[in-house]
């Protein structure tokens, strides 16, 4: 179907059609479908823009990953439909390895995905088949599946949109956890060591952006920016503004007229 | 998949399964799992209950109902799905007919949910292929279609889970719109005539009680509940609501440790 340029919620259905493409495409589990859904209600709440929260946790996540030893990039289903060309240059300019990880794992998606990665640009991704021979202590026992040259001996991991037991599996084993999340409250947001409470489609570019500005900065200069991040801080500034967006709104008339 | 008596979630994980069950049958689109999603969301930012902002409009929607000449009920694939016994008991409680209106129409999936609800009692179902042979100034094509016996002569129009643009064109058509959204900020929401802040799994149920009662009321009192209802106030309240709900939510650390 094709969505009229002038519609208000273009940008959000186009989104809608990706996932949907990619659910046919076998990369994205119907249960991706429902958990975008309540991505959505969010980035509503945040007004669907960039805030200055979001910014300094791209900064630091950045920092993190150019400042690391073996950084990857985690990828499941719904980010692999969403930005797969963004995530693939992400890797390439950060050095970091790319690896399949997923919730509902099946050896049918775990390829579909890392071929839909190759179109993309991807030179190599881990995690597929029998790569995933180490494990790792995980609750849900497809997940503890990872590569040992990825996921087991990284130091910084990026995973976007995932679930608050993946991120306390990882924090547990030591590592640095960055995630995208558009929900400050949940779990995965409260137990990152970086949150990013962006859209992803909106983030990615973002971080590509900034790789490129903090790849010519020396190492003093990213550690830093890493020690002066506060986490805590930048996710109660994120339910402050979704706190303020509510009261402004609530205050004002909220019927409209259609005449 | 069973889900245990005792989950906390399993009111929520149970509503799913039948949009997936629905989904497998046809009636659902894959678009109205993400948008499902959404509504989860904010469901769970009300506390997942019916609250009084909800009761209210429950009232007025139903004494519109009662008072209408034509009252139509349109039917989409998750209202269908999610409550297709209760809907069909509403249409025959308050004399309104049922009419299906698809964002994306498919004959196979119009002729699904008509099976479905006649499957679940009702009697006469519109919209269903050359029935729909009237049409309405509507953004989207298939959208414009409606049956000259239900949506194009209606005065009174219970669109529950639609969007924005199909609840601005039904009011600019002059007629009475009656919603349920879980979002109180969407621009169904706030362009609906009547708008119904709940999950549709309580509030078809409460209006089918409601209009048990209010079925014996005279015009005169139906008149004056449709008079004395305030939407904004309506909106606002539920607003609050939210609001409340998060800052409670927020604690003044956020961050958790793995350790």
């Amino acid at each position: 179907m094709s969505i009229p340029a002038n519609h208000p919620r273009r940008e959000s259905l186009l989104i809608r059609e990706k996932l949907v493409e990619g659910y046919k495409r076998n990369i994205v589990a119907l249960e991706g479908l429902i958990a975008h859904g309540r991505g959505e209600c969010f980035d509503y709440l945040l007004g669907e823009k960039t805030h200055g929260f979001a910014l300094k946790a791209i900064r630091a996540a950045v920092a993190h990953l150019l400042l690391a030893k073996h950084p990857v990039i985690s990828v499941n289903g719904n980010t692999a439909a969403l930005v797969p060309r963004e995530i693939v240059e992400l890797a390439e300019v950060t050095g970091a390895k790319l690896e399949v990880n997923l919730f509902y794992r099946t050896r049918e998606r775990e390829e579909a995905i890392a071929k839909h990665l190759m179109e993309h640009g991807a030179r190599e991704v881990l995690g597929v088949g029998d790569d995933a021979s180490a494990t790792i202590p995980e609750l849900f026992s497809e997940r503890r599946r990872v590569s040992p040259r990825g996921i087991l001996i990284a130091d910084v991991v990026f995973v976007p949109l995932e679930d608050g037991d993946r991120t306390e599996a990882l924090r547990k084993m030591g590592k640095t956890v960055i995630a995208v999340d558009l929900n400050p409250l949940s779990r995965t947001a409260r137990m990152a060591s970086v949150t990013i409470v962006d859209n992803i489609v909106r983030a990615v570019p973002l971080m590509i952006k900034e790789a490129i500005q903090l790849k010519s900065m020396n190492r003093d200069k990213l550690e830093e920016i890493v020690r002066n991040y506060d986490n805590n801080r930048v996710l109660q500034e994120a339910l402050e503004t979704i706190l303020e967006r509510l009261r402004e709104l609530s205050s004002s008339q909220l019927i409209l007229q259609p005449y």
